[in-house]
């Protein structure tokens, strides 16, 4: 028995396994080294007691005791309030990590999503649209290409803003968005190499494997 | 001299007037009973001071005492935590208001910014691109839909959240987006009556006002 639930699909398509949000919760429990359990909820009939807990029908919610908690900027933030090295308690460095979370999550984001949405649906052949989607994407990138040329975390040191930035940038790198930004692929690299992100996403990985068998 | 600074343009175009990020601020601090200046940085002619506080070159950002702090999300946290009400202390309920928080700005506005981008650029031909990102964003309304039916604000009252989902509801709203969902529209017409919103409304539209003049 542990304090902490993380709740998933039983089971996801090839494409997005090893990019399930939550990998985010796992990442960040590994890190802050607290121990978790993994539930599944159906992917294909999702129940209302799903609705429940995420009222978009989407996965991960994180329970721990009576608090369940979704979005996985909130998650984050909760498991944070649980682990000083991940979430600092001093006010200007808290600030900045709360920034930059926020900022993987509604700057950059809200710019990779759609861009992966039409890249994936759409293929090669570019419109209107798919080029203004890429513009408004590269707008963000150029700019988080000189932030991570100065630094090698986004604060002082490896935090929750980290989890979710790596996390949005290596959809994009995933889809070769990231060739013209050597530094945003070398934070991608130097974040994705540390053990407790190789363990989660193994770990994920191996979870949707078994719903296959 | 008062504790809290919003930073913003001196000037914007007309159309994202009443819309521009300072708003959620000043809404906050003005439901928060806080204090507060406004600072101009130009919109023109950005300069890397400006980048130094909010790295994308957009606005607003926030100064309290020695901290900075960029992202409406982030800035909405940082005021939550200096007024109970709009960002309680008690556990579940805080987890609600920061679940909601992210939900507003991480699972809507992702939809609902490239929507607005597509239909303010492209008028009423609808590429298929329109159409995905339509359908996105309406499986997003039709849950907040379900959510705004059963209760008056995301969480046990209005908050920090509320400032942010109401904020990018009435977006959806101007451009005629919510027409088949009236829990929303009802939601959107709750907020915006609020005195506090009317006058971080009404400010923000004299701010940019005189910049005419």
């Amino acid at each position: 028995m542990t304090d902490f639930t993380i709740t998933t699909f039983d089971w996801v398509p090839e494409l997005p396994r090893g990019y399930v949000r939550d990998l985010r919760a796992r990442w960040a429990l590994e890190e802050a080294g607290l121990s978790y359990d993994v539930q599944s909820v159906p992917f294909d009939d999702r129940k209302s007691n799903h609705y429940d807990h995420q009222p978009f029908g989407q996965v991960p919610w994180l329970t721990n005791d009576d608090i369940s908690i979704f979005e996985s900027g909130a998650i984050l933030l909760h498991i944070g309030e649980c682990c000083e090295t991940l979430l600092p308690v001093e006010p200007q460095e808290r600030a900045k990590v709360q920034e930059w979370l926020f900022a993987a999550l509604n700057s950059v984001e809200m710019a990779s999503l759609p861009w992966f949405i039409f890249k994936f649906t759409d293929g090669d052949s570019e419109s209107s649209e798919q080029k203004r989607i890429g513009e408004f994407l590269h707008s963000r990138l150029q700019h988080m290409e000189k932030t991570l040329a100065q630094k090698e975390w986004l604060a002082k040191s490896f935090s929750i803003a980290d989890i979710a930035m790596a996390d949005v940038l290596r959809l994009v790198h995933r889809f070769d968005g990231l060739e013209d930004y050597p530094r945003c692929r070398e934070y991608v690299t130097r974040a994705t190499s540390r053990p407790k992100f190789e363990k989660a996403y193994k770990d994920q990985l191996a979870h949707f494997e078994a719903a296959d068998k």
